[in-house]
């Protein structure tokens, strides 16, 4: 299927943003600080953003699916959070020290992550990985992470590995660690198996996302996950769940506990920080005790995060903000639920055999299929879907409609958004 | 010299804080998100901050010292940068994908920094680290990093290596590329050119601090810097300034300037994001190109920098109404470096042969000698200092005299402290 070519709409549409881009280009990297927010022929330039809209440098309004890599469950600038924000910014946003803010955000966090019973606020999930992983380490003494084909887990180096398709290629040039990373398939537990049983002795644990997000919004079996975890702990490795993108996305709280699993480490981020810059590495008390400086030597303890902005008084009070609306309104996860549910099936429907639709709960993403593939199970198969059609029916929808997904990236819905919305985004996704 | 015991004091007019505290010990590992934020019995709890005071929860006031990890430049809150935030508070906080506050804020450091010929936005000092690291391997094909022994650059796995004496012994367990980290000694070029001599046909480059920061507030002497860069570009490896504390701190621009040095790699933080977060990497086009997706192969590239939280409008905000305040108002470094100097000078004096005083410009710090130390040019004679008297005279300042260094650390004068705080801050120093 090939798309008409919609950039003279946008080009005409967008003169504003493409001014501020030329700009932009000379200054930084791919015009961009993440690569994945640079596509053709330039990004709009967002000038503010309200409830389930952007709104760009041209006054062009874009209903968000992106959503602030689906941080936003409560959609942009939602009321109450922003009113303890500004509260909070006239005490001001940065104090370098201890605020009762961090205490307030971690008892909500630690009732509703029951594994949580150490917390510790880093500043980005890359560095919540990382230090998950270093974690691990510490306590086990082993040094392999294994971690799925097509799992992101940010940019550190501890975890930079079988990222993209094809995965056997490394990620990056400058990378030194390579060899203690090895990957599994997902959701085949019979090849993870085998993997994982021949590094064993060395195996210090296996990070998993519960649904691959980067990698194709799809979500893990539990048969998986049970199985996996039944072997790293007779192996005495660590089970890390990185719920950067799942935590209180699906409910309030991890998505863990639904499948009664029983990791060792979980990383938080996106959601519980409000928008804001947070990382968080919490699991159990006799695992985080590691990092503890007091009891421990330094070549003994773990030496975990950490930073000049980490617990700072702005991102504390947009989590906890964010928190206790979702905790006050558990409709929000009912009514979004459901609009998930809606908008793959009616997808589904209206792609007409062209595209199959995965995700869990809010989360959805199209696959136009290719070469046979007949299921999403892994970034395998996603990989082997036509990444360049839903590419160009990202930026269709973009140019035309004023929708915006970013492009090959999985759709979030927020509290903010309608049924009619996801009507309306059905409706053009295909045409 | 044995001060006496200060904590029934502080514990009397702390209680607010206690019992916040006590809930935040079972919370989180050694009750803070940062191990160097915890000081005994317990840190007091800030509600506000602004100008050059931290206020805790049991309204005491602090003339603060430690500013934000030696962000706030400006001091706490600044009114014209807490007025264009709150602005952009109204606009939103997170967008997720390109704004033109972004462009603004590089335009200003691209022009004050010439070796940023291109800019990419991180979320952290340790982030922009990590990067810059990865950029030195990448460009170079090498993979051996030499860092200064007590150096500091963030806690990224790819550094983590003689921060703390003894500097021989690993920092943390779970580190798995030490192998690949070389350290050299601070201002010793002799002794540092050995050890780079040795690793020359593996060397990707040497990181630097211009002043060395957590290690003892010590500048390198002109000389060290150009033999080691002169050295570096020999060998066909790169030199990386950390200039995450020295960038825009003594002067409008980097430090790196004002010794005629030509890095390829400067990696920037804390005062450019104005106390929200923030991280920089920034170098010669031909180094930063590297990281182009758009032009490289995935195994060529270098994967940097990078993720949700990267180039926010909120950060974005506070570094241009920072830079902005700076540029506009060139007094600013005239004032503080004067009362640094003023500082030092006058801490020398009153220390009475008990304490060596280092620092530069704005920044001081306080080494209390023994073991017959006569200078203080490295980490090495830092580390020799009495740490335990730094601590409690720091202690003592906090609970009787409402000055507030983070124990043990380097103090930094703001645009809001007056030549009377910094008397009143001497005069109590050694009583």
């Amino acid at each position: 299927m090939v798309l008409r070519n919609y950039q003279a709409e946008y080009k005409k549409k967008t003169r504003g943003s493409a001014k501020i881009f030329a700009k932009s280009l000379k200054l930084h990297v791919n015009g961009v600080s993440h690569n994945i927010r640079y596509y053709d022929p330039y990004p709009f330039v967002v000038k503010s953003s309200r409830g389930k809209s952007l709104i760009d440098v041209d006054d062009n309004r874009y209903t968000d699916y992106w959503m602030g890599h689906w941080s936003l469950i409560l959609g942009h600038s939602p009321k109450k959070v922003k009113s303890l924000l500004k509260n909070q910014i006239e005490k001001s946003w940065m104090y370098g020290t201890v605020n009762e803010q961090t205490v307030k955000l971690s008892e909500l966090i630690s009732k509703a992550v029951p594994v949580a019973e150490k917390i510790r606020y880093v500043t980005s999930g890359t560095e919540a990985t990382m230090y998950a992983v270093r974690l691990a380490r510490s306590v086990t003494g082993k040094q392999i992470i294994a971690k799925i084909d097509g799992g992101w887990h940010g940019y550190t180096s501890d975890l930079l590995k079988s990222v993209n398709w094809p995965f056997s290629e490394s990620e990056s040039s400058g990378i030194v660690n390579e060899e203690k990373i090895v990957s599994i398939p997902f959701n085949d537990l019979e090849g993870s198996m085998k993997i994982l049983k021949k590094h064993a002795l060395n195996l210090a644990g296996v990070i998993i996302e519960p649904v691959l997000g980067g990698a194709g919004c799809i979500p893990a079996t539990k048969e998986y996950l049970k199985g996996i975890q039944e072997f790293i702990h007779k192996n005495e490795s660590l089970l890390i769940l990185d719920e950067i993108v799942t935590g209180f996305r699906f409910r309030y709280g991890c998505l863990y506990p639904t499948m009664k699993l029983d990791p060792d480490i979980v990383t938080l981020g996106k959601i519980v920080g409000g928008g804001m810059a947070i990382g968080v590495v919490c699991g159990k008390r006799e695992i985080m005790e590691y990092a503890d400086t007091n009891d421990k030597k330094k070549s003994e303890r773990s030496y975990i995060g950490g930073g000049t902005f980490s617990a700072n008084p702005a991102s504390m009070t947009t989590g906890f903000a964010t928190l206790t609306e979702l905790k006050n309104k558990r409709s929000t996860y009912e009514k979004i639920n459901k609009l998930g549910e809606y908008a793959r099936k009616e997808l589904g429907k209206t792609s007409d055999g062209k595209a199959i639709i995965t995700g869990k709960g809010s989360l959805f993403m199209t696959h136009f299929v290719k070469d046979g593939v007949t299921e999403i199970a892994n970034a395998s198969q996603a990989s082997m879907c036509d990444i360049k059609a839903l590419h160009d029916h990202h930026f269709k929808l973009i140019a035309r409609d004023g929708i915006f997904f970013l492009p090959g990236k999985l759709g979030a819905i927020s509290d903010t958004h309608t049924k009619q919305d996801i009507k309306e985004m059905v409706s053009a996704y295909f045409t």
